[in-house]
């Protein structure tokens, strides 16, 4: 592994259990020497590694994005069917935030308000671009339907984020709702309200 | 007014008050004297009031359930037809979220971590019965319909759920998107989910 492979693990690894510390006492609640004691480095060390709380904050929502890409996004990226395309985005990104062991992660990106100046403008032109890929999807997939658009993409577009990322408030994996069912009905609601025909 | 009505009141403008230092501050990260002070008490006054930092949190949330039932829901709920009456919700519980007077306090309904034992336990029954007064509705509208169920009632009612409550990530009241718009779009659209058929 190079150097620099090696600072991106290490870092990783650092965002995971800091993410799981902010989970568990919210981001004003823990303190840096908090998560130092979690990661099992000095309070000096972990300031070496991270700069400063706010980056870390950055690093661990910017590592979130970096698995919404990485496992959602560019596993897909070479299907030509739009519609297809926006079906497995939607169980792509269902399974992401339903999957226990990243939840810390994408959670912590809805601390937004959190950061601030540069560091905040980066992450959101990064959530921006997912957002603009949905929209870039849905126009597809309505200008592929015979019907006329039903509904602006980028609407569309936020009610398939909030219905998604709402899951976390809800959603329990071990519960009566197999995740494979909730991730049909999710898909098949979404398309319907977008092209007012069953899918 | 009666005694019982004054204190009342007070609680309630000590919640508004408080809920927005948490939303500025973050429940962690605002400590009993900033609100005393935001509050104009002393600390020993606002703890003679509220009781407890858990208790405040309950009791803000209890008033945004509050808020919700009196603006959403009482005002329709004679309205007969379960599609006029769902249709009204919807718009009523855009109305909440997007409103900025009451934002502080919505949004603080979903810092459900931070509650812990019997509070937490009596604001998730009042939650559940917001939850099952929408699955029921939905229900009705269902049975009113023509074709059979194509969705879960209560999948349905996450979903809007999802779709409303997501609004304050995103959603600016001064952008283009008016809200009226908005509402209509996002009625139409789950109607579109629920029924399979424009609305």
């Amino acid at each position: 592994m190079t150097q620099a492979a090696e600072t991106k693990q290490r870092l990783r690894e650092i965002c995971r259990i800091a993410a799981r510390v902010f989970y568990a006492k919210s981001y004003d609640g823990a303190s840096m020497q908090d998560i130092a004691q979690a990661v099992g480095l000095t309070k000096a060390g972990l300031y070496h590694h991270v700069g400063s709380k706010d980056r870390l904050l950055y690093e661990i929502q910017n590592y979130g994005m970096d698995i919404l890409d990485e496992t959602v996004v560019v596993p897909i990226k070479d299907i030509p069917d739009p519609r297809e395309k926006l079906r497995q985005t939607i169980f792509g990104h269902i399974d992401l935030i339903v999957r226990a062991r990243d939840q810390e992660i994408t959670v912590i990106l809805h601390e937004n308000r959190s950061l601030r100046g540069p560091l905040r403008k980066k992450l959101n032109a990064r959530k921006r671009a997912y957002i603009d890929y949905l929209v870039d999807l849905i126009t597809r997939v309505q200008e592929q339907s015979a019907g006329p658009p039903q509904v602006s993409p980028r609407l569309a577009a936020f009610a398939l984020l909030g219905m998604i990322n709402w899951l976390y408030q809800w959603y329990n994996p071990g519960g009566r709702i197999k995740q494979d069912e909730l991730a049909r009905t999710y898909t098949n609601f979404f398309f319907r309200g977008l092209l007012g025909i069953p899918d």
